[in-house]
């Protein structure tokens, strides 16, 4: 039987939606970890995040080469699988919290390294405190990701950067293409983009046009009612004034009512409803009502996992707070979040300061309403401060002679299990 | 009045869907006819493509400066504008062909090349023709253009290899977001892409995977009659042994009676029936019968606006493309387009030749039967072989500070009218 490490082991977990630059996040969790030989012993992942914990589902991320490390660490997904499935409360689900230290037990597993949003710093936190209640005292680290860019405290999300870059590219690049064909043919382009209940990423796609009526010239953001007649309008003169209209949808757009205009129909495993196709709606609402031949776009997970085009910022701040986060487990430090605390717009200066994760689970943060210019169409000045040093820098990947980027998918080296197999049966 | 160049002037001009590229044969055309000053006077460009040449709305390209043209060449769209617009037979429309030759004479404009797909090219042979009965010989050269890549005699179009570089690119990392949540959330993911009768870019999303296995696992090409028991059984099958599914799916997809699967309703000026929308449709069908549930994108003008994401290969296909035109130009060919001829596969080898618009207008190169494999769903080792070369390499952008790519729309310079107003009437 191999030394057991003084200190125990560190387990990381990824969460929710991935991003284009979870991964990394991970690798630099993982670097971080390994640079602390004497305090961490082994640094371990769990498949398919907080199931696998749960299942005992975990690789050892020691057999990874330096090479293959970069490689994850460049590669859009979630390395080591994700999931969305939350926690119950210690009275409702006893039995998960109780297998969960189980594990944690049976692996010697000191700190757990959550890699998610909303849902798993609600996760984090509480086994952070169930584990204390159950005799088994867990240091549990947040570590913020989400392309909603909708966590509270931080300055922004990692993985938000990169999903705000494509977006702004892509408007930018559509709108050239709907620009050079509108006097014969297309007249209005409608691009949907994700953001359930804040425009964030709808908000992104303003930072494609500065001057007057560069597009986008309409945004719809889920923060204002949709008003069918006045959008119509607005729609009719751009094209009368521009010759052509492109305009951004979040995907969380309601109406007056509260409601979503695009509810497909399904729920996700939090009740969550699953959205997508209000960008067809809008787009043939235009034509029925205006007669404009339109076009239309709903990339969906291409805008989260388009590492080919992420924002150097966002890497940057993505690989920070993976470093932080070990470090603050090292440190002591428990029930905490590494977060983005902006220092200065201009030149763009931030860092990483710990956050209680109890500020964080459950706050979902929305944008300002000075963010909305006044006629509910477009970005302020103040947007665009905000949001423009996201997107800054590019992030070159290499590529392949197949023309293809060169990502990683390695495999990994499970960990032998000690426990009797697990159901998780409310999933 | 300034001296008049002995040779007469060159019009070029854009028709039809941009590409990633067009601008980059804009650009080589406008470089190579500037460096034949002796033989070519002025560098004019029609705004909107033909409709412009009747309109006499010309832009003279000889106030560019190096910098802009080279800033035009990386930009995505037709940056003189593009149309849908086809001349019809002399017999029909006399009076458009005598407007356009008034205007040819008016601007001592002797060649015209036009920068398009199937019908741009026979718009060119046919003014050709009736140039010469008319009267007024002019020079055409059709110069390829099409993302569809369905024109026949050429390798391949330029416009093409780009998207499908965005195409096998996106799949991959699409594919890449759908695994890591398969476990708990989505299982299947459905890509549609444009080609509206052949599946060429169908088949390009195929590169994203090389293994058994390995995404896409199924591809609905239009060639391809849907057989949607067989199709479901299919997506069963991967899901059971994969563990998720990533489907792409021709925009152009058809029923057994041949009908398509996603008719829009509306139709474009050629009398094409809009498509769109078959994805969501595809995805939609799998939940409702399967349980499964799905994520769907729909690129549309991103896919042909991607040029962030070119493939160098096209790039230069594109740029020779335009080189070889003028050469053409100037030696005095007349209703010809510069081809690509593949010379190896691998080294990829290939050059520019001449070939007569006659063979090319109004055909349409469909895919060959041996380039879909046995049962329907994925590509062969030969379209593989085709396909590989033409999306390799990249063609990086400079970034601005704002962290968007340093496109160029410079102001026109116009030509001084000299005919009367011209309305067109038969749009």
């Amino acid at each position: 039987m191999p030394a057991r490490p003084s200190a125990g082991n560190l387990l990381y977990a990824q969460s929710g939606g991935p991003t284009a630059v979870i991964n990394a996040t991970a690798a630099a969790v993982i670097a971080a970890a390994r640079r602390q030989r004497g305090k961490i012993g082994k640094v371990y992942a769990a498949r398919n995040g907080i199931i696998g914990a749960l299942r005992e589902d975990l690789v050892d991320t020691g057999a990874l080469t330096a090479a293959e490390l970069a490689g994850i660490g460049r590669t859009p997904g979630a390395a080591f699988g994700s999931c969305r499935f939350k926690l119950r409360g210690l009275e409702d689900s006893r039995a998960q919290y109780e297998r969960l230290i189980a594990v944690f037990r049976a692996h010697d597993i000191r700190w757990f390294l959550y890699n998610g949003g909303n849902d798993s710093a609600d996760t984090s936190n509480k086994i952070s405190r169930i584990g204390a209640e159950l005799g088994y005292p867990i240091h549990c680290i947040g570590v913020p990701k989400t392309v909603d860019n909708d966590l509270v405290v931080t300055d922004t999300c990692p993985g938000f950067g990169s999903v705000a870059k494509f977006t702004a590219v892509s408007m930018r690049e559509a709108a050239l293409d709907v620009r050079s064909m509108a006097e014969s043919s297309t007249k209005v382009f409608v691009m949907e983009v994700m953001g359930r209940h804040a425009g964030w990423i709808a908000a992104a796609a303003g930072l494609a046009g500065r001057k007057a009526d560069e597009a986008p010239h309409l945004i719809l953001f889920p923060e204002i009612a949709f008003d069918e007649a006045r959008f119509l309008a607005a729609v009719k003169a751009c094209v009368e004034r521009v010759g052509w209209c492109a305009i951004a949808v979040s995907e969380g757009l309601k109406a007056a009512d509260g409601r979503f205009l695009a509810e497909s129909g399904g729920k996700d495993a939090f009740g969550h409803v699953q959205l997508g196709g209000v960008g067809p709606r809008i787009a043939q609402l235009i034509t029925d009502r205006l007669g404009y031949k339109n076009h239309w776009s709903v990339a969906d997970y291409l805008q989260r996992s388009a590492r080919h085009l992420a924002s150097r910022t966002d890497v940057e701040q993505a690989t920070a707070v993976g470093k932080a986060a070990v470090e603050y487990a090292v440190a002591g430090m428990n029930a905490v979040m590494p977060v983005i605390k902006r220092l200065s717009h201009a030149p763009f200066r931030w860092k990483i300061v710990p956050a209680p994760l109890a500020q964080i689970a459950n706050h979902e943060k929305k944008m300002p309403a000075d963010f909305i210019r006044a006629d509910g169409y477009g970005i302020t000045s103040k947007a665009r401060r905000y949001l423009q040093p996201l997107i800054v820098g590019e992030a070159p990947l290499p590529y392949g002679a197949d023309g293809l980027p060169d990502y990683a998918t390695p495999k990994f080296k499970p960990v032998k299990r000690k426990l009797p197999a697990y159901a998780i049966v409310d999933k």
